[in-house]
């Protein structure tokens, strides 16, 4: 599963990602905290010229990491541009938090922590931030956390593990679904290449019947297997393939 | 440039390595400083499963950044294998950078930063350590630094980026020889075919005359531009291409 935090600088982005982490792990989740700044802060000075580097390269990261583990991205991803290329990643199956503050609050963590970030562009930020939900049923976010009270991470894990789950069951439902329409599909087309090399209006009437009460009682949902055994049934009721 | 580093843990590298690219950046040079360090230390826990991935993602990551900027590569990269690997990415300009102290010296900075590493393994390390150079000639260091010894940054760079330029300069050599072979190798094929075509002896000679003239006073390595000019030249001698 992909989570993907949003939130102004200094909202308390980092330790959220961590102590979730931390409690994953807890409950046997193998996760990978990522974002921008760990390719950031590895070049020794800032120019903007980088961050279109930053911005692929830790897209790639996640790209790679998200096939074998959680993802919690650790960005501000204020845009909801930014939010939709992490979705994009991993469609299926993400959760979007967004950590908020008072802007008072932020701008005192951020005194506190040094002023990495400038307090203007914070308040910037806080004037473009694209409100996660707001535009997009897509970008909703799968729950809101007011990052001045205590957090109950215990309770956060469990939930997201209840989502992550029904995510892949409704995936697992849609794969069953698109193999289903895909017998359908195929043994329509079977029956469609007798009935061009001429049959008798009967054995039409038959075929079709034939084809009918094989998918209604078709039990499994393997593509392969189920060709074959309706070829099968076909070859036993005199059907020339 | 890819700046490979070299050291048991402990010994030093990553100040090495971040003073080494600050001093870069103060000559212009575009640098970032990557590890597997970086990625490991993302996940909540250290597993022995995810070094597979660590290997994968930080090799990776060096990849795409060797296209645009240096990269020192901060890892103990112990094995020569694992120098191997990082110099396939940049086999035409890397520095292998191999940073000593003595173990004694190295266990107490161990100890001084809270025994990340456990002793026993950088005992290990050490008995397992493939010194640079010793086998293969691709390994030999650019440069070996004593960590207990003030380091002189601003020769180490100035001394990088000549070795970087003669790196440049060389391959810059080498392309040059490949593309005066392949104008030799094709006007070779042309002349080939004319004869082919049948050709009275004199007007063989000729041609061959023609040939070796024209490579010989050839001043460019624009292959395109010389098959050019060489089936301009036949044409005005009247060899039909």
């Amino acid at each position: 599963m992909l989570i993907i935090l949003t939130g102004l600088p200094a909202v308390g982005k980092t330790t959220f990602a961590k102590n979730l982490a931390k409690e994953l792990s807890n409950y046997d989740v193998d996760v990978i905290v990522l974002g921008s700044d760990l390719i950031r802060e590895s070049f020794p000075r800032w120019k903007e010229e980088y961050e279109e580097f930053i911005r692929v390269s830790t897209l790639k990261l996640i790209e790679m990491a998200i096939k074998k583990y959680w993802v919690i991205v650790d960005d501000t991803n204020y845009y909801n541009s930014m939010r939709r290329d992490l979705i994009k990643i991993c469609p299926d199956n993400y959760a979007i938090i967004y950590l908020k503050a008072p802007i008072e609050e932020i701008l005192k963590r951020n005194e506190e922590r040094g002023k990495k970030v400038p307090d203007k562009v914070i308040k910037e930020m806080s004037l473009k931030f694209d409100e996660p939900g707001k535009k997009y049923s897509w970008d909703k976010p799968f729950l809101v956390v007011d990052t001045t009270k205590e957090i109950n991470y215990k309770e956060i894990v469990k939930s997201l593990l209840l989502y992550s789950k029904d995510k892949k069951e409704e995936k697992k439902e849609r794969s069953k679904v698109s193999k289903k329409d895909e017998i359908d599909k195929r043994t329509r087309k079977i029956v469609g290449e007798i009935i061009k090399r001429g049959l008798e209006k009967e054995r039409i009437k038959e075929l079709l019947q034939l084809r009918k009460e094989f998918i209604k009682s078709l039990k499994h949902d393997d593509v392969d297997k189920a060709l074959k055994e309706f070829k099968d049934l076909l070859n036993k009721h005199n059907f020339s393939l």
